[in-house]
């Protein structure tokens, strides 16, 4: 096999390129000084450039040829053949001027929607979006599809996806989670959130607190690290040293806890990979659908628990002793379960959240099929919101301008997020089948059960399986919503007595 | 000049790599986490082969070659082709596979050092340690030499730099000093240190004294950062992002700020490089003597000074006021220089220190020469440390094995600390020529003229020349011990009235 073995080494080359990436990545986030942003600009397109001439040798395409005719292969040398092939048509499709212009574009991009967002006027993003969106169709016609364009661009984040298959999902999301949505919000009931706003919450109570939920979680830190930055998220170079960050406020302890559980969850995922497959893309954490559903099980499934409330009371109290004097388990649920319409999706409560991914979805396949135009978006976006939250944005930085990712060309991502949230319910559902003792274990803080059930059944099994493959080996189930809808119903009940 | 341009660009991309590998390695000592280790080492493993490739590609070598036979080639690019000529001859000179077993036998040599000194038993290092010195003595002769051996180990770490330039250095300090550093101990006097032990001293107050120094020095912290490591140390990938650590003892407050001095002087050289120069070897900081005599003048020639002292005496009240309620800055100043020989050279004040060095220079030319056996060693040192400082190792780990550079390879390497020294006396004796104001400068804490005198003279100029010709053109001497040695003789008159 000694073909095979010029494969890997030369993924281990890639992906030990992408690893330094990842680091200065971090860095860049975390702690670089200022002055340093262009130099940095500077490394960051070195690599890239050494990852793309690696990625599209052509030696790289004989390699898989040869192999792609062999017969003999074992699960994971086939799920390595496969992904690096699936990684050099993507490479080799686009042409390296055509990526560079697009480079180009989105870095204008990102600066035109900062700039409408701050000034809430949408025709100055107006143009640099019809752009994206055209280079968004010529991608997918690079790159390839079967059935409708947007499918080319769904599966650059999660391979396979269609929207053959994502549209039944949003559909049984929609039908059941909008009656539910709009019979909480008729009631009008509301916990009293007082002790929140009326207290100031100090960043060492917030950082004590975020570290020893996440080492109660099975985080390791002695191969990974919490830092602070303005935007959290999960990265750093491998499992051996896997780096995420919070965010702290002074007025609401909330978004450093469920950032921390959210980031932990991604941070578990990594260091979960099987290690015997370093360097192999079979080894990798399968695409952004799964991955979510791990920080989405911390952060919601078990973090939004009545059971996790109990254990994290006392913590919560050792932290901030006057703030917490008079509230108890009950109290700190119904505060993190808020079910409330509202316009932004980043400060959506878990039943809301995917209803504004429904309403990117939805218009995103209209942009790329060319069924909605550019200059029509930004009423189709409010009248949406109106329609399935029952809530209008005012200006448009609170509406179509709301989010990063058009201007980045991110698009098809969006629907990532909700695989997530479906994912992880189906996940919990079956854990809990293995695990009879689950919510006992949650109010006890034994959190390795169900850690432990993730290792098995999601984090060791890399990226070998396609991840709707990986769905239906762990669950029994293909993706689907029945789960997080019966989740989120149970829920509500018990929240409002519904 | 197309040949020359791609010169430049092959430069680049080496410039590049070493930058990646400066964050690896600042990240490595600062915040890795511990199981990060062996991925970080297979990562260094990957940036040195990948600059090894790069640095030793025969097209290297044929560009050069062609370069070095034209006319009309500038003073930059001259040093260009000069110094690249050099890396490439240091590199191809070299068996790849005999650099890859001395690698391994550091490896292994460092970790039979730190047993040895901890047991204190010279002989578990006694086998390595002459395996060292046989590497040393065939890469000498791999690199190739004029005179002796010992002089292409120097040229490693100072390019130029001979055992007959050397020598009347060390002749002039040990003529001088040695004897100065005898009147002195005769005297027997100590200044009154008790208000340094019967204190404690609070790292953050540290940690705001070496910020607020470090930032009237001038180093730019919006280019650049402070943290905190076990082995104070310099870093970094590039002028826009330079960072310097210190470390804090809360018995010993002297150590984290004249370390934030000794590195802040690294650091300003950096910043200070010419930026036109940017991925070239000529727009490189000049060799390690150059680079340690930044570092000392700001953490002996100036922050020893009771100019200095008196600026600086109201920032350490405001840290620590009730420690300092008494003290007054000839009562710092005093304590910052108390000249007592010593076995430790990292504890050595500035009037032993290179004594110390010359101790190892001399040995370390007797090794190579084979004039002194391995097993003769030990007791050499000490009767050395008896001669010169009038002090004899009780034990080993306080004498032969205390310094880790021999376990790590480096023979020739200390000559450059004593370098540095006499090259800051030099430098700052010129400076105050141009800068009249000098004293009253620093008494007022105004130490812009002098580090401007610096980037102009020195760190602007980049490695255009030699170090030794740099030292000329800013100076108007040769390297020589003389502005040192008077110095000294001047402080120590000052200081006990010898």
């Amino acid at each position: 096999m000694q073909l095979y073995d010029e494969l890997l080494e030369r993924l281990k080359d890639i992906d030990l390129i992408s690893q330094l990436g990842s680091l200065l990545g971090w860095d860049q986030e975390v702690l670089m000084p200022p002055e340093a942003a262009s130099s940095r600009a500077e490394q960051l397109a070195w690599i890239s450039k050494e990852r793309h001439t690696r990625k599209t040798d052509p030696r790289m395409g004989e390699i898989l040829e040869e192999l792609e005719g062999m017969d003999g292969l074992d699960d994971i040398a086939e799920a390595n053949v496969r992904l690096a092939r699936d990684a050099y048509d993507k490479a080799t499709r686009l042409p390296t001027d055509f990526v560079s212009e697009i480079a180009k574009h989105n870095s204008k991009s990102l600066i035109s929607w900062t700039e409408a967002r701050e000034k809430n006027d949408f025709s100055i993003f107006r143009d640099d979006l019809a752009k994206s969106i055209d280079y968004a169709r010529r991608k997918a016609d690079y790159l390839g599809y079967e059935d409708l364009r947007y499918d080319a661009l769904l599966d650059i984040y999660e391979s396979g996806l269609t929207v053959s298959r994502l549209d039944p999902l949003f559909k049984g999301l929609r039908e059941e989670v909008a009656p539910l949505i709009k019979s909480v919000a008729e009631r009008g009931e509301r916990p009293d959130m007082s002790w929140i706003s009326n207290n100031s919450w100090d960043e060492e109570g917030q950082e004590k607190l975020s570290q020893k939920v996440s080492e109660a979680i099975g985080f390791n830190f002695q191969a990974g690290r919490r830092d602070a930055s303005t935007h959290p998220f999960c990265g750093g170079p491998n499992p051996d040293d896997v780096r995420w960050t919070t965010r702290y406020s002074e007025s609401d302890p909330f978004g450093s806890l469920y950032g921390s559980m959210h980031e932990t969850g991604h941070g578990t995922y990594e260091q979960g990979r099987p290690r015997d497959l370093d360097f192999q893309p079979a080894g990798n954490a399968n695409g952004l659908g799964i991955h979510e559903s791990q920080s989405r099980l911390w952060e919601n499934q078990i973090g939004r628990s009545l059971e996790f409330c109990e254990w994290v009371l006392p913590l919560w109290k050792e932290q901030f002793p006057e703030n917490m004097e008079d509230v108890d388990a009950v109290q700190l649920w119904k505060a993190v379960n808020v079910v409330e319409p509202s316009l932004i999706r980043v400060d959506a409560d878990e039943a809301t959240y995917n209803i504004h991914i429904m309403i990117r979805y939805e218009i995103e396949k209209l942009l790329i099929s060319g069924d909605l135009e550019v200059d029509d978006l930004p009423d189709k976006w409010d009248d949406m919101y109106e329609e399935y939250l029952g809530v209008r944005p005012t200006d448009r930085s609170t509406g179509v301008l709301q989010d990063i990712h058009w201007s980045m060309g991110a698009i098809g991502y969006f629907p990532t997020y909700t695989l997530g949230n479906l994912y992880s319910a189906q996940l919990l559902l079956a854990a809990r089948e293995d695990l009879p003792e689950h919510d006992s274990n949650i109010r006890n803080g034994e959190f390795a059960p169900l850690l432990g059930w993730m290792r098995e059944r999601v984090h060791r099994r890399g990226s070998i399986m396609e991840p709707a493959d990986l769905i239906i080996e762990a669950t029994g189930t293909p993706p689907s919503p029945e789960a997080f809808v019966d989740y989120l119903r149970n829920k509500v009940e018990r929240l409002y007595g519904i």
